[in-house]
């Protein structure tokens, strides 16, 4: 089955954590959005299929997935799903659970990153909200981004299984995540980031043993990585960084 | 098996979604930070999950549920594993990831509503951001508020077993969770939500329907039933509702 990844087609964005783990899985996908419009792809097939009239599961916003009859939205969601079929995910119960609660709390992490720079709304640009966004982003390098990473860390110092990965003894989708966390927020804030990543050590390794895997580095290297920019999550604005 | 919850005391907040779950689904609980000290319950026993050095699935945040050797943190991962347990969610695949697409939807909506009193930071006082809190309000009334309700009363419309539910012919617990964001957004915002509400009477009709439910009913009269309050995710400041 080839799947249909529908995102944005010139961003990481929330569509990046998908790809990751299509790109880990090997899995056979188009990145529908991403393709030519004169093939029946390009950002009109994904409007369509947004804001098409008789989708009766219609996604509230990219990213979403087309997986043979299912269509599917939400990333944390769609990892779930593709954490069971992928072996990206545990297959006790117990297991899976903690993964998704993991991508979840990243869900919430990301969040906040994202409004470090849009604090106001996504409809006003960065310049209209700058003020705010630099009050925002004080208490976020105070107390948030310290206390998201340092949980983190603490679930890789608590595995029982050994500190290589955050759930047991394999690599799960949460792992992924977390590399595109680490490296999103060395982008964004890479002197803050030089600062935190002292307190997260185990972080720091996980995202180089996760971007080493032979999958990961050969997309980190393709075109199909999009690189990171000003119009994604992680934004790069010097005077957000200190 | 009796589940423990632990949320906040003093606050519906997202403890409230889990709570209604728990019941509908006429489940044995124990609201553990609500009991006493004595009992070794309140919340010293909260935090001290919370901040216990020996968990090894550590939450991030409250709420989390404690089911026999599960401990679950997220309210939508929570819903996810009592959806199966007890018939809030369809039994199929499909069913199930569309549910929870909906309730993680839910979330982002009630991120985006936490977010019209503390745009810049839980740490700081509502005094202390509120004139952000008044420019990030008008954008939501604006756009987003119109935008997540228009969406849900979409999926209640496009349903194909009919308008009751927003998924199949039966409750599921993103049902109960849109009764709680109406119920709130009518505390929080009175205003302008008599105005959103004549855009999208079926989910004023879902609200009725899922309030009248006898276990419902009998819970939202109870003293399980926090009031709202100026501590949660809906607050009521006369400034933000126009």
């Amino acid at each position: 089955m080839r799947y249909e990844l529908y995102y944005w087609p010139e961003i990481q964005g929330r569509g990046e954590f998908v790809r990751l783990a299509l790109a880990e899985a090997g899995a056979d996908y188009v990145d529908v959005a991403r393709g030519s419009e004169k093939n029946g792809e390009g950002v009109p097939a994904l409007l369509k299929l947004l804001n098409g009239e008789t989708i009766t599961t219609p996604p509230f916003a990219p990213p979403f997935l087309r997986a043979g009859k299912l269509l599917i939205g939400q990333s944390a969601n769609i990892l779930f799903y593709l954490g069971g079929r992928h072996k990206l995910a545990p297959a006790s119960e117990a297991g899976r659970l903690w993964t998704h609660q993991l991508q979840l709390t990243v869900v919430d992490f990301i969040k906040e990153i994202h409004n470090t720079h849009h604090p106001i709304g996504s409809s006003l640009y960065y310049d209209e909200q700058k003020q705010a966004a630099l009050r925002y982003t004080e208490k976020f390098h105070e107390l948030r981004a310290p206390k998201f990473l340092g949980y983190f860390e603490r679930v890789l110092e608590r595995n029982p299984a050994g500190e290589r990965y955050l759930v047991g003894r394999s690599l799960t989708y949460a792992d992924l995540s977390m590399f595109q966390v680490v490296a999103g927020l060395r982008y964004a804030f890479p002197k803050a980031m030089r600062r935190w990543e002292r307190k997260t050590p185990r972080l720091a390794e996980l995202h180089d043993r996760v971007g080493a895997r032979p999958r990961i580095a050969a997309y980190l290297t393709s075109e199909r990585r999009i690189p990171f920019n000003e119009s994604g999550i992680f934004r790069r604005y010097p005077e957000l960084d200190k």
